[in-house]
């Protein structure tokens, strides 16, 4: 544990594709939709308690979730919560807890992680993490953690490394390859999945706005004085309206020249549709995927079956499915068809508005 | 309206065959399954009041079913709901209500009725009702109402009439016969759906309980003291757990001699299966049935949904299938598998118990 290591958590999404089990009120980083017995939130940050203390996490999330996060991380002071006014992408989210930073602990470690991610072994991962903090708190770098990737995923973005060394300089980012080149990607070696974990000092990320994002630098800096004082959400509001929404690899990483990857091999998934919470899922013989034992499957097969607690599912027929049952909304689905959700999620709100979504 | 004329409705089925939404503690007849904001018991409380004073109907159900009854029918007053111990078919439950007329109205002619059939045509219905009811008064017989088939349905009992008469003598009953037969019975003209409707002289029915079931004369018989006294649950009780269990059809219409038919043709069903309801049903122009508008269905075809008020159910990629969501059970399956609704029960019954039955 090093008192300078602080830990900021992302935790603004509303998780659309896992609908309808995440819902915006409680959305998937506050769910265990892979009944491992925590929320993806929880688990995040036992994960990272292990190096860093608790009063060093900060957690940024839309003010809306902000009793929600409170709830899961009882750990956490109110001041912890950084709360944005709306969802702009990565950038300002990571923009907020950095100039925060800036203020409270300039020459603090920072690392930054999604909520929503699933890490199989802890062990190797938070090597990875602390032997990261050791080389980024010793050079003017932005690393980023990179998967090495065990099949050609169209669904992840990729890292090309400029050499093999544990620490290497990244040559490019790709966003989501199509399958041909994430195939070459997987085969030629050189490439690892981007986690979007990040880490840096504080006074790199900052140097680093100040040239990728002068704007950001601009409006972020002009609200030192208000951050951590009750103007600050007033403040916030303000700069959040004024800038623009974008991720920070677009804005920050893809243009940076001191960018680092360290490979990480620790069994890792985004969780980022049913289709992964399929593959990541204990099955049964025929392959069926089921949230309890209360599912009833026959002629069913390579299908995920979601359900409530305590309720009883009789599945004949089905291959290739997803169906999530929840109290006011039921979705049966082909795997193939998943991306659909999004239409599906337009088609309710344009007939009952936001009451199911 | 006489006051000799008693109807008896038969209301002490456990509707298995619409599991989920058909449950023990409420089945079939107590539910609206087609949303013509009736239950099926009302509906033929109501069909049958245009003939029948409120006072003269008789409901024979279960004991658990007693207050379900008096709920849906709240014109009975309570000694008008007899109650079985225990299920045992159509002919004790005949008898029951039979050798109670026989103490407290010997003279009255009797209509005897399931509670959870679909009529369409009421106007046609009644005049067919009160023409048998007129037909029988003056006769010894035992008349049932047949129906125009409008299909070789597998899934009817077929009655042959003798000749072409608007009450005909019975030749012969056939239960369920296969689809050649059935289609042999329908072309041939001479063949009537057996809709499970009676109407005879009180005097009639217990002539002929004392000539092809002798037994239960013999037990019915003996109990006549106790019937409509305070000893009637005890002496039913003994009655129920002596008499063998057996149908109206098989212990007494099959063996008689006096048995005539009345044709009738205005619309009616038993609404026996998930499939009938489908067939009943309106449809959307991809011929989907669908419970409220709630539901959501892409590229899905031929299907029947059902959902609890107010939910909502997002389904692509069905077809020819019946969904069928509660609040504690989901039933997802084949149109063409709905037989297996037995094999369901059994098997949630066998690790649940009687929670979700």
């Amino acid at each position: 544990m090093t008192d300078n290591t602080y830990c900021v958590i992302m935790a603004g999404g509303i998780g659309s594709r896992f609908w309808p089990k995440s819902r915006r009120s409680k959305p998937k980083q506050f769910l265990d939709i892979l009944g491992t017995g925590k929320s993806f939130i929880r688990a995040t940050f036992e994960r990272f308690a292990a190096t860093v203390p608790a009063e060093n996490f900060l957690v940024v999330t839309n003010r809306s979730y902000k009793d929600l996060v409170l709830e899961h991380i009882p750990e956490l002071a109110e001041h912890q919560v950084l709360c944005e006014p709306i969802g702009r992408n990565t950038a300002p989210c990571i923009a907020y807890a950095a100039y925060t930073l800036r203020k409270t602990s300039p020459d603090a470690r920072m690392i930054v992680t999604p909520a929503d991610h699933l890490i199989l072994n802890e062990t190797d991962f938070r090597a990875v993490i602390e032997e990261s903090l050791d080389f980024a708190g010793r050079r003017d770098v932005l690393m980023t953690v990179g998967i090495k990737p065990s099949r050609p995923d169209t669904g992840y973005g990729y890292i090309q490394m400029s050499d093999g060394e544990a620490f290497s300089r990244v040559k490019c980012f790709t966003e989501k390859p199509n399958l041909e080149l994430a195939q070459t990607f997987v085969e030629c070696g050189e490439f690892l999945w981007n986690s979007g974990i990040f880490i840096w000092k504080v006074s790199s990320i900052i140097e680093a706005f100040s040239r990728h994002l002068p704007e950001y630098h601009t409006l972020f800096s002009s609200i030192m004085d208000d951050l951590a004082t009750e103007r600050e959400a007033a403040a916030i509001e303000r700069v959040f309206s004024e800038c623009k929404a974008i991720s920070i690899d677009y804005g920050v990483m893809e243009k940076a020249d001191n960018v680092y990857v360290r490979c990480g091999d620790f069994g890792w998934s985004d969780v980022g549709t049913w289709g992964s919470v399929y593959q990541l899922a204990r099955k049964d013989r025929y392959a069926n995927a089921k949230s309890n034992d209360g599912c009833y499957t026959y002629d069913t097969r390579n299908s995920i079956i979601s359900l409530p607690e305590g309720k009883i599912a009789v599945v004949n027929g089905l291959n290739d499915y997803i169906v999530v049952d929840t109290d006011d909304v039921l979705m049966i689905c082909p795997r193939s068809e998943e991306q659909s959700i999004k239409k599906y999620i337009d088609d309710v709100k344009f007939d009952k508005g936001d009451r199911h979504i």
